[in-house]
């Protein structure tokens, strides 16, 4: 960042998380030193396929490694934490965060054995970090996990507020959030705000997270037989707020779905969640209770294919089969893109006869993130000079920054970002300079980081759209000869009586290519495979007005 | 109230406020210093017949007025200024307003020849006023006027925090609220919160009055003829907001009804309203302007009976005949009692070709009160220790107690009071003592005070109900003789053949009476009296279940 920012400026950025919701990752420089704000990954959407996350580049942090006084996490969810073990691949960094993020940050680092990579300081909201020029304080924050927080930056131009993730959750299930604090700093003169823009674009205010815990006692208190409870693992107070309820009303719980165990056991060992030990069943006795009395509370509200509810959703979960008694419940909202798989998963559980209880019934879900009210609650609060829309989608950006508008932000003082774009700031300044930092995306399939590039991604999106001709012909090096004719195997590729005519088609003209790119006095193979995919493409687009994806295998005999 | 409260203690309480809306009036007294909040009146509902407004009892200020060291004025709407004049008939006071709230004060003075006994001090949010052992300062806070502001009264024993009217608008027309000024005092730690209940059935936020500007901006801009808009003048905000609208959309405004009048003259005099002199048409010269072009801004969105919007819906106004073309706007919600009135003015402005337009077509109006999550932000900032509903009925006392409760308020440390209730407050302890303060009604009809008791309300009640027998007997007092039959004039009662057989019956049972008081020894004309109501009372009841007021006229002759 410095190569672009004036010696005396402060460089604000993000790695990810403008234009996007996931892999929220911002540094703040100035001179020798950089403050990184979270780390995390996102999840692809339907579109992206056989991804399991996306990271962003880290170039520019592994570059300037040595500048880099610490990596603040301001909450424990995955598209803050997320990115963490892809980071420590490759470097060593100090980690500041509260308990309940260090917790499932250790724990995920453990399963990647990277735990001696990090070096762990524990904070809460009265911890100072004093570096040489920056000073990082800490607020309680209300959002959909324990220990989310707000990040306050002194540099010497000025205070930087980093919001986190937000709601303004004024009855909260956790700690409630410090307004004098955000008041306090905001009447000392906030130079530059970034807040989360998730919900710019719900008006009002969102529901607090009590009120979903009013709906799960009254399902809990109502409903006499067996209840299948979908939440997200991350929410640890919805999760404790179910586990209260089912101590309240005698439930036992039998939990599926790894993430769910986890965020319990964390809940638990850190007196997040407490329940006597028998409150807990091990799916393995199942039998033993009886099923009105049980609760099964899993992950798989967003229709995700292995979820153990979407296997009992289609009949094919080996332990639970639903029963026209059970009560289903979604304590979710749909993540836009899987709105058919979690529609389909609704359908087949009412076919079973099912009683499904989503949020468009009732109040069992509310989102952790700040409406527009309490978006304008937060420019009240910390009054800032500058602002910089940070967590969500483009969109979402020029909404939030309208309503800073209206809170009396001026216009030319907003900023819409992209990832890599830098906010160069003074006392009295704000621009966008001319030069970005690395901040491309990074696609990580299973265990492995980007050995996925975008190449691979267009090839999967082809092959989704458009299958593939796996082509193989044999030639005779030596003496220039065709040795057999050319092999295609087609998958994804129509199989009517016309596609095999033009299968035969596409033979001849590889054909042809190779024995006219033999007869070449410096022909290379190379050269054969080259003509072999220009030949067919050019007569399927011809023919057929789009391509499969063409691998030409020319084995040489 | 030292008389009941201990040296020590502090003691809060309502002459008015307290299980209603209106005539907000609060005490707060520690030893020799009394500090008077707000001197409002209440407007009858439609089952108070013939009363203009109700007063508290001022007794209480009478008394001790050596102690009054100020009424301090929260803002200018009636509920909170509405009492002035009554209460300077007999005590002389100094009086800490905005400039806006003394503005109208004076105005209203000046109506009553009341002006020379009110000493007026301009407070603004930096004012302190310093008395012997009490301190008030002031925070800008958001409502549906401007200058309007919480009170803060530091005591001996703590602080506590008056509201005033409020909600929580982030995008104000006027001045935002002092959240750091709140959030600051919270931190200094609050003794007591008293805290405007109105709007505690409301869940969710209250909307912007900025919306409620923009539809205004919509309606201008679209309709292309006559606008017939009704607000409250109250409202200072959304007057200026019209009239900000009528200039960028250059249309003349034709002002109907005193109260809008003064609004926007003392509007416009502080500077809260500017608009070019030729904005305004005189009622008289309404002719000369294009009517397309022509804005009328009245009263009566309450329909009420003299209201010139009520009088043009009847076709009843002088100057104003409803045009097909016109585009009618209730600015307006109805306030509970009224809305049989406004319903049918809605109804005939309809039939006679009139588009109306409410607030439930668009958001043409928002309350100026916090409704729950803004009630919720309010004890999020001030944190008291104790908490007391106010500004409220009952039911409304109610919710808002529980809201606090949520908000994590003890239960036992909030007080739903009735007026002249006291509340004794030290730094550890809270209690209801035992003994009030004067807080009765008293009923002002016309401009006297007072004359009408409640039994006064109570007969107009019944003659409402069952009408009234205005007997008259002529009697020779020295031969003790009745010298005419009694002659009964009956108002409000049945006309039916049946009823005039009642009559006949009553006329003999009087006569009955009053010739069995005379044939008496010691017989006088309180007896006679006496025997005419209760003879007629008894038959009338036998026959119809009820009785119509009875008066008996006596004539000595």
């Amino acid at each position: 960042m410095d190569r672009f920012i004036e010696k005396h400026e402060v460089g604000v950025s993000a790695i990810g998380g403008m234009g996007e919701i996931g892999k929220n990752t911002y540094a703040i420089q100035y001179r020798d030193e950089i403050i990184i704000i979270d780390a995390g990954v996102k999840f692809p959407g339907d579109n992206i396929l056989g991804i399991d996350y996306i990271i962003p580049d880290y170039a520019y942090i592994e570059k300037n490694i040595k500048k880099i006084k610490a990596l603040i996490i301001t909450h424990g969810h995955e598209d803050h934490i997320g990115g963490i073990p892809f980071l420590l691949k490759n470097v060593s960094l100090p980690i500041y965060g509260g308990p309940l993020a260090i917790g499932l940050i250790k724990s995920k680092l453990e399963e990647h054995n990277l735990l001696s990579k990090a070096e762990f300081h524990s904070i809460n909201e009265d911890t100072i970090l004093k570096f040489k020029h920056l000073t990082i304080e800490f607020h309680n924050t209300t959002h959909s996990i324990p220990d989310a927080f707000g990040v306050i930056i002194r540099t010497p131009q000025g205070i930087i507020v980093h919001t986190g993730d937000f709601k303004f959750d004024f009855t909260p299930v956790g700690e409630p959030a410090n307004l004098y604090k955000m008041a306090k700093v905001g009447e000392e003169g906030v130079l530059c705000l970034l807040s989360d823009s998730t919900n710019s674009e719900r008006n009002e205010f969102t529901m607090s997270e009590k009120e979903v815990g009013n709906t799960i006692e009254d399902i809990l208190r109502t409903v006499k037989h067996r209840i299948i409870f979908a939440t997200f693992a991350s929410n640890v107070f919805r999760v404790k707020q179910v586990v209260e309820a089912c101590i309240k009303y005698d439930r036992k719980i039998a939990i599926f779905g790894r993430s769910m165990e986890k965020a319990i056991k964390i809940g638990t060992d850190l007196g997040y969640i407490s329940a006597p030990k028998d409150t807990f069943v091990n799916a393995k006795n199942l039998k033993q209770v009886d099923p009105n009395k049980l609760l099964i509370l899993c992950t798989g509200t967003q229709g995700e294919e292995l979820a153990a509810l979407t296997r009992i959703a289609h009949g094919t979960h080996k332990k639970i089969t639903i029963m026209p008694t059970d009560t289903v419940v979604f304590a979710s909202s749909a993540i836009p893109g899987n709105a058919l798989s979690i529609n389909k998963n609704i359908d087949l559980l009412s076919k079973l006869g099912a009683n499904v209880i989503t949020s468009s019934i009732n109040n069992v879900h509310t989102s952790g993130h700040a409406a527009k009210e309490e978006q304008k609650l937060m420019f009240r609060l910390i009054k800032p000079k500058y602002f910089m829309p940070i967590h969500g989608e483009y969109r979402m950006q020029v909404l939030h920054a309208k309503t800073a508008i209206e809170c009396d932000v001026k216009e030319e003082n907003t900023f819409i970002m992209k990832n890599g774009e830098i906010l160069a700031l003074t006392k009295n300044s704000a621009r966008i300079v001319d030069g970005k930092i690395e901040a491309g995306d990074i696609y990580v399939d299973g265990l492995g980081i980007g050995d996925i590039g975008s190449v691979v991604i267009k090839d999967r999106k082809e092959l989704s759209e458009n299958g593939v001709f796996a082509i193989s012909v044999v030639v005779d090096i030596k003496n220039k000869v065709l040795l057999a004719k050319p092999d295609i195997i087609a998958r994804g590729f129509s199989q009517s009586q016309e596609s095999k005519d033009i299968l035969e088609s596409c033979k001849e003209i590889i054909e042809e290519s190779i024995v006219e790119q033999l007869q070449n006095e410096d022909w290379n193979i190379y050269n054969v495979r080259q003509s072999i995919i220009e030949n067919t493409t050019k007569y399927l687009n011809d023919i057929i007005g789009s391509t499969p994806v063409i691998i030409p295998t020319i084995i040489e005999a």
